[in-house]
């Protein structure tokens, strides 16, 4: 099992924005069976600086899971015995002791189970709340929970997944080797990385490509900020959210044609777009020097005339 | 007199969430008289630490005001003479050069009056504004007042009022001893303490207990937020604000089922909640930071199956 | 040309908040032809104290443009000879790579034209987004385009427009002579201004004066933040935005009496007031350091009786 952990070291962590479940298509509850593991990871936060990863499942941010509101949530939580941290997790859809976390804390070879009803719609943060959770968010344990409204959402072309977080490491961004976690500037709330998908510009042409979509689509976007301390000031550049979702509130009244918006630690956003014209849009924190000294970015290139 | 202020030095400044005024049950204008009294004492930030509070009547956040749209406010402002520096007030809910701070600006031992109608219903912050009006509030001076809509609140079974600010201290959070205040920290705007009720964990079960609610029950949370600089990520863990109100603006629509609300140093919150199961919810700044290591936190028990 | 350059270096960058474009009065679409010309200036950001602006047309804001949804805009950007920097423009209400900014990166003694049709209503930060974008905006490039509804604005009495930044020098705020860019604090996001309009309190009683209406009138202010880093808590202080539009979303539902708006860098607001007294309105960062030690003020003079 440290034959895993270690060939680890050198694979990304960030998940793949489109590697999402499928819109509900039911107008029955259901019972899902969600499995969530517990992995610690060391991995680069960009090319040539390594950092020990927390994580659901072993991606940043954590598989996103998708109900309709009245579904049940099974949840088998694992922190493998290779873990050296007890880990939990707190969901922002769940009624109840710190959204499940209290009832969810796991030492290393540990499994514990949840159930729990989404009684309320909307897409909700999921993230380990141990005693250290600023800690443990930092280090990349959130991931988002959708909870579709019983009539579902309307059909859109693509829909892409992204989470915001801020790293607070011991050396200055870009020094080559390995980088430890600062506690100080943690508690200075002075990040040395803001990322999206828990790596510098994961998703741009420079790294692992953009987003593709054609001219003349229409696209979703789901923003997770797990923080643990920063807002989020999420911007399309080159675009603009015909229709958003402040806080994930799926519920309230949409707000038209937003060029930013804050999107709080701890909380969620949906953004509908729209291509009308062939371009490279660049999802950004407009707190621009996130952008430029910071790694924060990501694209999606509409293709087609 | 100099007593009296001695005596306080032992005590806490932390304001009690439930004592707050009754909701209004009229249909006609009523003029209130109303009396704050700036008080400076020195009182525990957290055990075995003390802190130079400036307050209004002693406590943090100050009263709570509760008047009706159309309202007519005869305020009485006394600055005692045990005092050493100069005080105000500034209402967000009045019309007029300062919010009433320029009218109402008194040395130790003078006393002011300030009279206004309110005209424009939501819940807002009242605060010093003195020169150095970030010291005095983060030193305290804060609370806030409700302007009811003329037609009133829906019915709730429980109403809460709080008040986030931060607090810049010359001492490391937790270092024993008294604590002088540091103006370069607050020009930095990093604080050492970010409290509800100014007060570290104040009302938590390892404090003065959790706020208390029973199963079935539905509450509703005034938050005013004094900063100077800070803003709240105000979110319920373990639950959600079914019906919520940015800036305390009641006439807008509300948000439902937002997990995560900004509140802006100078303005307000309200949120509804309901407790379908028993649980403790910890009401925290998500800028989990503030939560692990300044202090940040207030519990509700939902007692009952 | 240098001369000119040099005639600059005590000219304030202050834009005049009442020196916009009139309310559009049209059914039918047009086509506009835009000038902005980048500036390169020195000149004071408080008395005594000299920094190297960069500007569009040499005011901070830059100029506002005002179109009509549907609307051309046929733009001219000029990068005179006598600068020393490559810069372009990005438009927040233009679909397209970089918001215009990839078509227009020009070297000085260079012009670029841009051609875009306005196609969603609301208020859009335009700003410069070279690859040291955060240092070109945090210097003073930005400026807002309203894209009104087809349908027009609503009448009032007056309109001002206004524009937060703030500025990262390598000195502390006032110390006397020539600041230069500080790129750590930037990257800290700890400035050392921040500033309505690039100067320290320009529009107050001390400065050049406070803004004026009359007793009754109503007014309508719109608020760029250029940033590069820093949200503002957007309040009048003795006042209330009885309506306003968050992000500039013009669409959007108002929300109604409003006290303090964040306002995200990269982004806009757009409230309205009303002035039942005769009072000064200050119009300020509720973050309240800002206004005391760093800076941020307008005042608004509402006289009669
Ligand atoms: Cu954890
Ligand atoms: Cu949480
Ligand atoms: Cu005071
Ligand atoms: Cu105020
Ligand atoms: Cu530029
Ligand atoms: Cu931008
Ligand atoms: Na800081
Ligand atoms: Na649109
Ligand atoms: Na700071
Ligand atoms: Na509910
Ligand atoms: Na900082
Ligand atoms: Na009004
Ligand atoms: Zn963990
Ligand atoms: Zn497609
Ligand atoms: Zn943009
Ligand atoms: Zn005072
Ligand atoms: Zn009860
Ligand atoms: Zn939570
Ligand atoms: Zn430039
Ligand atoms: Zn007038
Ligand atoms: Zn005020």
């Amino acid at each position: 099992q440290m034959e895993q952990a270690e060939a680890k070291a050198s694979e990304s962590v960030a998940a793949d924005p489109t590697d999402i479940p499928e819109p509900i298509d039911r107008f029955e509850p259901k019972t899902h069976e969600v499995e969530l593991v517990c992995e610690e990871v060391t991995a680069e936060i960009e090319s040539g600086v390594t950092f020990n990863y927390m994580t659901f499942g072993g991606e940043v941010p954590g598989p996103m899971i998708r109900v309709r509101e009245g579904d049940t949530i099974d949840l088998t939580i694992r922190n493998p015995d290779r873990n050296n941290k007890p880990h939990n997790v707190d969901f922002h859809a769940c009624y109840g002791t710190g959204g499940g976390a209290e009832a969810t804390t796991i030492a290393p070879g540990e499994v514990e189970r949840l159930r729990f009803k989404a009684m309320y719609p909307g897409s909700f943060i999921y993230h380990c709340a141990v005693a250290t959770m600023d800690f443990h968010i930092s280090s990349g344990m959130f991931g988002m929970i959708l909870v579709e409204p019983r009539e579902g959402l309307p059909e859109v072309d693509h829909e892409f997944y992204l989470g915001q977080h801020e790293v607070y490491t011991d050396k200055d961004k870009g020094k080559e080797g390995h980088h430890g976690f600062d506690f100080e500037a943690m508690k200075a709330e002075e990040p040395t990385y803001v990322l999206l998908n828990g790596e510098e510009y994961a998703y741009t042409a420079d790294n692992k490509g953009p987003l593709k979509v054609e001219t003349g689509d229409t696209a979703r976007v789901f923003l997770v900020t797990g923080g643990p301390n920063v807002t989020s000031n999420f911007h399309p550049i080159g675009n603009v959210w015909s229709k958003s979702w402040a806080e994930g509130a799926i519920e309230s009244e949409p707000e038209i044609n937003v060029q930013t918006k804050p999107v709080a630690p701890g909380s969620c956003f949906i953004g509908e777009m729209e291509f009308p014209v062939p371009e490279t849009v660049k999802l950004v924190d407009h707190a621009l020097s996130r952008v430029v000294h910071k790694g924060m970015m990501a694209e999606i290139k509409a293709e087609g005339e």
